[in-house]
């Protein structure tokens, strides 16, 4: 084993350390600092004024005193839904993270509290669910389709792992061990038969292995995945709980979208350990389906409001886009595993998309409201909102914003790994040296695509070893240089892969990659019939949208793009937190029909050109954050549409 | 008052003929036959096939049993949902329907045995309700938001009305009558607030009224209209249940799309008998919501499965609409309301889109499966089926299709009115007349536009009176001709009205209506972003749809419609039961991208253009009966789409 395969995990969002079936190992996010760009401030506000904002909700909404209640610290009634408690896990494997980024005595004093109030709430079996306390014990288990118990107990297991990692202390782990270990009594081979309806635990079960060593978790999480899609059903039967097929033979993403990326996450973490290939064929057909057939030009997942849930190959609306903040994050976790699996830059790129438009809309630019749906066209009336009743997506996004430098960078047997460009400097094990690298990176990604590295430090006795760095898929041309002159890699550079810079690296050595940033219009594949006749805008990862508040007035639905329109860049430092914003020339109209006709015979041929119309398209992620009006990311174009 | 105002009302649908603010009055099913063409063979094909399957659907799921059970000459469960009741209703009305049309001694039977189950369910104080018996006595009245108790209550009123009026017997119609007095004695003015979260008590309660003439059930109904959208709410106070505001206010149509509907079909009723212009303000206000801005080119309403709602102005997703069979026939109910108002002839030109498009699609071609929904694109997925848990549709599409000859002609003070063509004969009072007049139709119609109209009686004493044939809005430059030579009439002949032959009439008269059927391209507002680039075909009253068993394997979503295309109508004895199919040539393409890629950047203009491809195009209401596939009425269009 090299040295990096044993290096302590700490602080991983996933730790693949000695995951057999894994190329890529994690790099901890306390060996990731950020400074500046867009990332740190963002992480920044979320550690600041999110996590704080979300405590205040958990603590006005009863979600914590539900705890306290449990434990008999506290009278009165359970408050809220039957998974509420899930809400708080997220929100304390959130600001776990945060820890793990650097001090922060006050929040730390607040996890301690919320760590006890729910180990408070633990019974001497090791069951723990508030809601399932006093009046309700003797509903434990009973509706495993609809409850939500395991869901709940698997986020309590992934926020205490993250706990530990963070602050070294084992006793919020401790806490999920007995809960693990009073699920594994329960259910299992010779004990009950039984999955729950919400997928979760089993990526939570494989995360505690990891940290654990236990290997009970791990065949548990196998067992509760071999339970879906059983004749006859254990749950619905129905893909809206992924129980139509069992999980080996599910190949076309289906039901509800949380649900199924959570299954899928779940899927890939047992490969990584077990190397059953049926495993890893499911997890890679589902997401070609996912990403391939089935996802938002914004990374977003599911097309449907009725179940939540993924459409059709192709059925992508965008007014009515449901495109959950949870399905995004769900989907990024997702790629994230298949990401380590091989180093497959598809899922880097997937994991890009996501982050920049479809889970970065989710939260305000202040960083106290949010989105549940993430739709792609608006008349102005959906507004991100302080909290909801069903509070899953804001601790979602909070951790994985606060989970991002783990994200950011791998290791692998001969080398490093950058897959997203933040500046800052990261720590890192490289192969033969006897302590880590220091990697500092400069750059302004993504409002500009250049990416300066260099070596700060590199111990004594590191070998020949490679530098791996994406080249996003969105990217034509990239160009690389390494101090100062054209870069030799293996194989042509293109968007789409790593660029392999392998050699005998130098203290000092420095990596120019850039990355050129043309406005690109983007047409959807023609079976999407919401995008005929229409293209998206999009800069580096960035997409874009047209806002009526920018536009004088004019309704973005009332704009045709020439199909050979000139857009360019502009930066704005003012404008939406600092953005480059996109200004171009459209076309007023089509006019609609005499009287404003809902139908009209048509006319027979293009219509005439109209007006021109001045227009600025700002980064999607941005959208909602001015005066509420209409949206749209795709927009009507002349003859060069989808 | 003339003769027509004094008439028998015997089998009307909607009894105006007393009603002081409406102009038209019915002109009863019992006076309408129908020979031939595109409706007869309809109409006895649900009487003979489909009410029968239906019957057997309610026996074979306990819908009827309930009823037995109820009156305690059963035991055993309770089976089905609390609102199955209304089911057997719907199937009753239907039935009156088919018998005021003409005798059937076996369905009469039927209907009289049916009858006596639901009278045996009644309580001593005239509450009937199977759902809530025995053990669940003690929950009447106590969740009007949810559980549908005046809902089904209002289809038993109907039913008993139609009963009576096809039948001559008074019974079932005494049972509603004791219904209806409880229901009054339980809430009104000095007595409980409430109302129904599911409308329809309130157009019932006007058509017993209009019954019995008892003004209790009128100023009932006026009570429950004005209950909805209280400060605070007493339903749930969201446009869900038309709740948001009181019903005067509200002027956009919203929330559940079949509630929303008969929400409006009360308010037109009361309006009609009490001519509180507050009331059609608000019916026509919400009338111009639904289809100037919110109508499928099918007649189709409500765009989102969430909720069965309607959603935003020009929101009208193909694959996902929602679109339910009961809603466009609660939109045809309210048109016609609207209708008889004044006669103006946008209601009977929705109404006929309805009926030929979106309501005809609810039912397949053998007359035994149904759809729920009524996409305008689908993957070969969405197929009729034999019945539903919730089977509020099948019934309701025969009531609709057996009520038919009810919706055909008008009276009004100075003569006759015909809104539909349908060949046959109708015996109709006329101004001045001793006897009624007949007039006989022929007509091939909507496949051929001549429509060919004799009085073949008419007893002296008729003086000067008016015929009016409605000119569809669809249709350019119709043509009409008295006793073969060009006809004056009132006003130009454009489309959309009528046109009124005003003359002393003689018997032998005979006028022809040529109504050109130019196969027409028709595209959506400008607003409608899923018709971007896209344009649907249409003949007559009749949308066409493109399904994949008709193109050799292609896919009608790789098919480009060239702006000019040339289409021509070619009958087919032989398909779909005997249609008019529309032939031309499309291309294929525009291609995918390489990989088939979900999303590329543009290649700046118009696609090359593809092989040919043959089109022939299918009756919408017609789809889905053939091999399943892929089906679309919004084709992609070339430079002339919407």
């Amino acid at each position: 084993m090299t040295e990096a395969k044993t290096a302590a995990p700490r602080s991983a969002v996933t730790d693949t350390t000695r995951s057999p079936f894994a190329r890529l190992r994690p790099v901890p996010i306390g060996a990731v600092r950020l400074d500046g760009g867009f990332w740190a401030p963002r992480l920044e506000l979320t550690r600041r004024v999110t996590l704080r904002q979300q405590y205040e909700q958990c603590e006005a909404t009863g979600r914590i005193d539900n705890f306290r209640r449990a434990a008999g610290t506290r009278g009165g009634d359970f408050r809220g839904r039957y998974y509420n408690d899930s809400d708080v896990y997220k929100w304390l494997e959130g600001a776990a993270y945060a820890l793990a980024s650097g001090p922060d005595p006050e929040l730390a004093r607040t996890v301690d509290l919320v760590a006890r109030a729910i180990a408070g709430a633990q019974d001497a079996d090791g069951y723990l669910n508030s809601y399932f306390t006093f009046e309700r014990a003797a509903e434990r288990w009973t509706n495993l389709t609809q409850l939500h118990e395991m869901y709940c107990a698997g986020h309590l297991l992934q926020a205490a792992v993250a706990h530990q990692r963070a602050t070294g202390e084992p006793g919020l782990r401790d806490v999920a061990v007995r809960l693990a270990d009073h699920i594994c009594a329960t259910f299992g081979p010779g004990a009950r038969r039984g999955t729950d309806g919400h997928e979760e635990i089993e990526l939570a079960l494989v995360e505690l292995y990891r940290q654990t060593g236990d290997r009970r978790y791990l065949d548990e999480a196998g067992f509760l995945l071999d339970q879906r899609g059983q004749t006859p059903p254990l749950l619905s039967g129905t893909d809206y709980h992924q129980d139509h097929l069992p999980v080996r033979q599910q190949v076309e993403i289906a039901g509800h979208a949380v649900r199924a990326t959570y299954l899928a996450c779940g899927l890939t973490d047992v490969y990584a350990e077990t190397g059953e290939a049926a495993l890893r064929r499911a997890s890679v057909a589902l997401w070609e389906s996912a990403y391939g057939r089935k996802a938002y030009v914004t990374g977003g997942l599911g097309a449907h409001w009725a179940g939540e849930s993924f459409g059709a190959d192709y059925e992508l609306p965008n007014e009515r886009a449901y495109a959950e903040t949870c399905a995004a994050i769900g989907g990024l976790m997702w790629s994230w595993r298949l990401l380590t699996l091989e180093g497959e830059a598809r899922y880097a790129d997937w994991m890009e998309t996501a982050l920049y438009n479809g889970i970065l809309s989710g939260i305000s630019l202040d960083g106290e409201s949010y989105f549940y749906q993430n739709p792609l066209a608006d008349r102005g009336r959906h507004r991100r909102q302080p909290w909801f009743g069903t509070a899953c997506c804001p601790p979602n996004i909070a951790r994985l914003l606060l989970s991002l430098p783990g994200y950011l960078y791998s290791t692998s047997d001969d080398g490093v790994w950058v897959h997203h460009y933040a500046p800052g400097e990261v720590t890192v094990a490289v192969p033969g040296a006897a302590a880590p690298a220091t990697l500092a990176v400069e750059t302004d990604y993504p409002w500009e695509g250049s990416v300066h590295l260099r070596l700060r430090r590199l111990p004594a006795g590191a070998g020949r070893w490679t530098l791996r760095l994406r080249l996003p898929g969105w990217c034509e041309h990239p160009e690389l240089r390494l101090n100062g002159r054209p870069a030799a890699t293996a194989g042509d550079l293109r968007g789409g892969g790593y660029a392999a810079l392998d050699r005998e690296w130098a203290e000092g050595d420095e990596v120019t990659l850039e990355l050129p940033l043309r406005v690109r219009r983007v047409v959807a594949h023609p079976h999407v019939l919401s995008n005929t006749g229409r293209s998206a805008l999009a800069r580096g990862p960035l997409v874009y949208c047209l806002e009526g508040v920018d536009l004088n007035g004019v309704d973005p639905r009332d704009v045709t793009l020439p199909a050979g329109v000139a857009l360019r860049a502009e930066r704005v430092p003012e404008l939406l937190g600092g953005v480059v914003r996109l200004r171009g020339e459209g076309v007023l109209g089509p006019p609609a029909g005499r009287g404003g006709a809902l139908y009209r015979p048509a006319d027979g041929g293009e219509a005439p050109a109209g007006e021109a119309v001045a227009l600025s398209a700002v980064p999607y992620y941005a959208w909602a954050n001015r005066t509420p009006g209409p949206m749209e990311v795709w927009l009507r174009t002349a003859g060069g549409g989808g």
